[in-house]
């Protein structure tokens, strides 16, 4: 395996690694593209914890489908930050909630989420000498949280920068493209096999169920998250067979 | 007691408290100026865990030197982040350890220690309703650690904002002043009894233990941290009594 350490250019990469169908693309978007891909995970206390358990058979399955991306394909990591689970609660314990619905922001909003695991994550690519993070974070789905925007994550590349004296690129691919694109780069980066892989593999239900079988893969069908789901899957296999 | 969510200038603060020297003497100045003071500590696995256990008696130190500290000081909270641990034991795994060295920074620096603190924090504050972060980083004394400087601080401040769509101000009352200075500060802020109350009850030494004791406090006498903080006291002592 190609160590990243040993490239003159210290292309390696780490892809922030949930299980679900937007980080799968973007892992198999890094290892289209970098030498040595390592993947993280974060294990928060959420609710679909489900999600997690399918990253060892997504990494099988992605490394099933090309000789190449299973050569790239380095360590996984995953790191427990039981302590956002702990912040958030917090929040029931105090008369503050109705500040935060006026935000328009839901109760299970963990404030700064995506800025603590771009932290981890840097903080491991500075550990490993890799140079490149990787992350599926979405403005055009953007459902309110202001720590996906594509400004904020451009603010924490720079103070990482700062406060670790390194450089670190952040990579967002699907920072511009919803959710039927998404699909759409899927398949062209791997395939019809791809889109099988993160159609039955992945989980996106909030409930962190496997649910019944759809069209788009499993869920319950009802929640917000499987309604994202299925409109984007809809709106993929529209284009691609009506368009 | 003051509830900072009921202020109109939501005037409510949160100290960042290890329990040393540092930052006991920034809770002070905080709670010198800040309607409602809680405090934030983290335990990550550090040598010197002992600091932590100080803080409750501090605490109570504190609210002993001046009844509007004891009215001013709020809720204490101990996030636990053992995943800092876990990310800087993975340097001893992996040969990457010159190229750390080579960069002047000990084997001990966790990478961005200090934007995961202040990130944590600010979280904390979304929830508790509190605008302002008091911490002890400083340039003065700047260890070669890229996340103690003022540059890192400011652009950590303008992520959070953004990833948060809130604004905190973040304090760092010690960022240009030595540790002489820092002795005065306490002078300045609780007179004799808050520097006899440093002095004998906050915790430096690397060595974790209390170790004999000296006209600066408690310590091994001999590591990095205990020789600053005798050189520090020794200045200021000698400007207070010789200048």
């Amino acid at each position: 395996m190609p160590d990243a350490n040993a490239t003159a250019e210290n292309a390696g990469a780490l892809a922030l690694f949930s299980g679900g169908q937007d980080s799968t693309t973007c892992l198999a978007w890094a290892l289209a593209r970098f030498p040595h891909v390592e993947t993280i995970g974060f294990d928060y206390g959420q609710r679909h914890r489900v999600e997690l358990d399918r990253r060892a058979g997504l990494r099988e399955g992605l490394a099933r489908i090309s000789p190449l991306w299973k050569e790239r394909l380095g360590e996984d990591h995953t790191i427990s930050i039981e302590a956002l689970g702990a912040i958030s609660e917090t929040a029931l314990t105090r008369d503050v909630e109705i500040a935060f619905n006026a935000t328009g922001l839901p109760n299970t909003f963990v404030p700064g989420r995506n800025i603590v695991f771009l932290t981890f994550a840097a903080a491991l690519c500075y550990r490993r000498g890799l140079s490149h993070i990787v992350a599926g974070m979405c403005e055009t789905d953007y459902s309110g949280y202001p720590d996906c925007r594509n400004e904020t994550i451009r603010a924490v590349e720079a103070a990482l920068a700062l406060g670790m004296d390194r450089t670190f690129a952040i990579h967002t691919p699907l920072m511009w493209i919803d959710k039927a694109a998404t699909w759409a780069l899927a398949e062209e980066l791997g395939g019809e096999a791809l889109v099988q892989l993160i159609r039955d593999e992945t989980h996106t239900c909030y409930l962190g169920e496997r649910g019944a079988r759809f069209d788009w893969g499993y869920g319950c069908g009802e929640c917000p998250a499987c309604r994202l789901r299925a409109a984007g899957w809809e709106r993929y296999v529209a284009g691609r067979f009506g368009g």
